[in-house]
């Protein structure tokens, strides 16, 4: 952090940027030093049965709180980035299509400007997560990262050249949305055979549960009860994953470990058709189960790279930021937007 | 082109490009204007069997004989570009491994040099077709491209911003190497499931083959033979599966129409991941073969696009350089380097 910088200033006017993850359960605001540093954040449940309206403004109080936080005025803000699930337009700010917040063409940049009286603008959010990473996280100091976010869906954001692909519609990096599994299953509405419907939880829950069902043993379902009995829910969450894979149990090492082939394929096909320096892998998923995903990943990717020259160079590695990388990326983004 | 510039110069020297395409079997040279017309060729045999010396030499004597053809001088050219089989390395043009050269580790962009004594740049072959295409052919205005070219492999190249992208080792585009199939066949040494693996024409034939093994009628094994009496060849050419496929032969229809959908997939999934403006699918088997598999083609890529908000503005078409695609490209990407 530029502490020669801070003394000069007596005023700390546009010293600050926000960022915010606009999820479809929480919203996270973040007020940010210049250098990247999260100095203060605020949470607010998203009230998606309000409307978009009623959203816009929870993400306005968040910001307004996390500015407060930081002992900092609002003036002292000079941009603010939202990472926002898509597809969207990061040209004009609108939120085309969002079904955990049942949005459909929301100006969500628009809308948050005049609330909080600052430039907005608005990301997909696994974009924006990608790009935390690259600026300040796993992939710093690399030109050319693809981000791979597994969780309920797979998120994807490239960076090429330092600059991150929104493409022509404003929707590249569906990774998650490749076929890599022609023919093969199908989940939630997305793609047969895709990348979501191989290796994202879903996939694997219903792999897992269609063993039981088959027959097989697994001390999954024993876990899933004994935390249910705490937090009340009755899911099989990443961290039962974890915690059935910690314990040994054989369905669910077998079925993480063909979970890590599927994105060994991914990563693989991603090296061969653009040749990153470093692919960063992120989301509840791998920071759960990573132990047991990471190993079969590199090596499955390795083996599928068509270039074996130099390949030791490319990196697979984890992303480091955890929930900050999508507001970091985010306020990133929105500053070089500003200065373009 | 700046036309004051050219009033002032009597002699015409530094006007015209050359560009080479480098194949196994043979060595197109040309001759092209400013502007990009094709002014004279020649073509040679590749000295394969003579080494990388003898090669480089008849690369030089063809070119020698376009410009010649062209009524120039070498002193007219500014630059050479090759179009050659890869993994190359475009920065120090070098080839590092072309199986159909028996080549490995040529010094190709400096071998080249000395001979003809102006700049010589390399690039991959399929990268350089592309790149026609984008600058004079069917993706002219375009700014975000992927080329798809399949035949006995399956080549691509991408352009996102108007830039040729080679990747952090120079082998960016390999679109032929990723898994859409995971588990499927196998095909020539290449990745297990691979587009190369469903959809090449080695894949094509592999099917068919084990088809009529199975007992399935065909006439396509009459067409063979009724052109290995003049040709005095004995193989399932693109030619010979589109006068199949004319004459509504139901084994190569079917075929055709499985290695349509497998392309569709691919072409999806570099929609859902760089969101693109145009595929430009080109190359023999596209050139013989494009009436049967382009309409499966864009029916697919359209039902996986997983955005379909203006998917109406994706253009999916067939090249239309032929043959001079990558010689016009490789000398498009010779000038662009020099002026960087």
């Amino acid at each position: 952090m530029g502490k020669s910088k801070k003394k000069k200033k007596d005023k700390r006017e546009e010293n600050y940027l926000v960022g915010i993850d606009l999820g479809g359960t929480k919203v996270l605001a973040a007020v940010i030093s210049a250098e990247g540093e999260v100095l203060a954040t605020a949470k607010a449940a998203t009230p998606v049965a309000d409307g978009a309206e009623a959203v816009m403004d929870c993400m306005a109080a968040a910001t307004e709180k996390a500015i407060d936080k930081a002992g900092a005025k609002r003036s002292d803000v000079l941009c603010a980035g939202v990472g926002a699930p898509g597809p969207l337009d990061p040209v004009s700010g609108i939120v085309h299509y969002a079904p955990n917040l049942h949005w459909n063409d929301v100006h969500l940049g628009t809308g948050l400007s005049k609330r909080l009286n600052i430039p907005v603008s608005v990301h997909n959010d696994v974009d924006a997560g990608t790009y935390g990473e690259f600026r300040l996280g796993a992939a710093k100091g690399a030109r050319d990262v693809v981000g791979i976010f597994p969780g309920t869906g797979i998120g994807g954001g490239i960076i090429l050249d330092g600059r991150l692909r929104t493409g022509f519609r404003g929707s590249a990096g569906e990774v998650g949305h490749m076929v890599i599994h022609a023919d093969g299953p199908l989940q939630q509405g997305g793609n047969r055979g895709s990348a979501e419907a191989v290796c994202s939880r879903p996939a694997i829950v219903r792999d897992i549960r269609a063993a039981l069902d088959g027959g097989r043993a697994s001390i999954i379902m024993e876990l899933v009860e004994a935390r249910a009995e705490s937090d009340k829910s009755e899911r099989i969450t990443s961290g039962v994953l974890a915690a059935a894979a910690e314990a040994q149990d054989g369905l669910v090492l077998e079925v993480l470990g063909r979970a890590g082939y599927y994105l060994g394929l991914l990563a693989a096909n991603m090296v061969n058709a653009l040749d990153p320096e470093i692919i960063v892998f992120g989301g509840g998923l791998i920071e759960a189960c990573g132990k047991w995903l990471m190993p079969t990943i590199r090596t499955v990717a390795w083996q599928y790279y068509i270039n074996k020259r130099n390949a030791d160079l490319i990196r697979i590695v984890t992303a480091e930021l955890g929930d900050y990388a999508g507001v970091l990326g985010a306020a990133m983004l929105a500053r070089d937007r500003l200065s373009e």
